[in-house]
């Protein structure tokens, strides 16, 4: 499929006639929850906002730390998508993981990043924040978590 | 450029010679923070679990009810995608806003669906929640909102 003449929302990069034209793999990443604490949970998602930061307009350093964050998380990337703003440069990104996704939004004219990691499963969202750290070298990172679906 | 010869991340249905194969727009939708009870702030992110949830395994239905309540929140659509797990049928899918970004993992087995919803400037993001109520009938909705970006 020509990615200019799909629809929106139908861009895959593996399609299959039997989803359409979405994208489908024989994995059962998403097929587990975890346990930790005495919690059964799906996952772990980070919140993270980044002050002072640098490199905040140039989609394809965003795109490269992103993927090395994700991977560090030991995530498995199915899928990537990279806007880029005009006047201001700023850059809206997504990985689509087989443990979940991640994101960033960028203001560089504030210097600013809001960004979110959620994997499930044994993946460890921490592992990702050197690396943004040393890509983006913010002054200040803010972070905060949730466990998503926590059944107890 | 053919969605299926492209290197992962760089799939994208505006290619623009000036930002490589990077999409680009000629908005300034990121551009601008908002206000309200006296704080200045990014956006709103909504972290969205869905329990007792039916239609998690049909990406056809998900990317519609998420369209719908991606506009209802009065945000723009750049990009989706989209992708079926297999044994479980589980989706995780996500659209890329020029007001940030909306994304959906589904455990159909489990009847739970973890979503996010992030939006910037004056979209509102409770306005998807009717919607989300009535595409999946989730028996209970767990909320929890982030201001991003929170300079006070």
């Amino acid at each position: 499929m020509d990615a200019l003449t799909a629809p929106l929302g139908m861009v895959s990069e593996f399609p299959s006639d039997a989803q359409g034209n979405f994208s489908s793999g024989a994995d059962e990443a998403k097929d587990y929850f975890v346990e930790k604490d005495g919690v059964r949970f799906a996952g772990t998602h980070l919140i993270i906002d980044l002050w002072g930061a640098t490199n905040l307009d140039d989609p394809a350093h965003i795109d490269d730390v992103l993927r090395e964050a994700a991977i560090a998380t030991g995530a498995t990337i199915l899928h990537g998508h990279f806007h880029h703003f005009q006047p201001n440069g700023g850059v809206s990104g997504v990985l689509v993981l087989a443990e979940s996704h991640v994101s960033i939004h960028t203001w560089p004219e504030k210097a600013f990043a809001a960004l979110d990691i959620f994997v499930c499963g044994v993946c460890d969202p921490y592992k990702a924040i050197p690396l943004l750290k040393k890509g983006f070298l913010p002054e200040r990172v803010q972070l905060g978590e949730h466990r998503r679906g926590i059944s107890v």
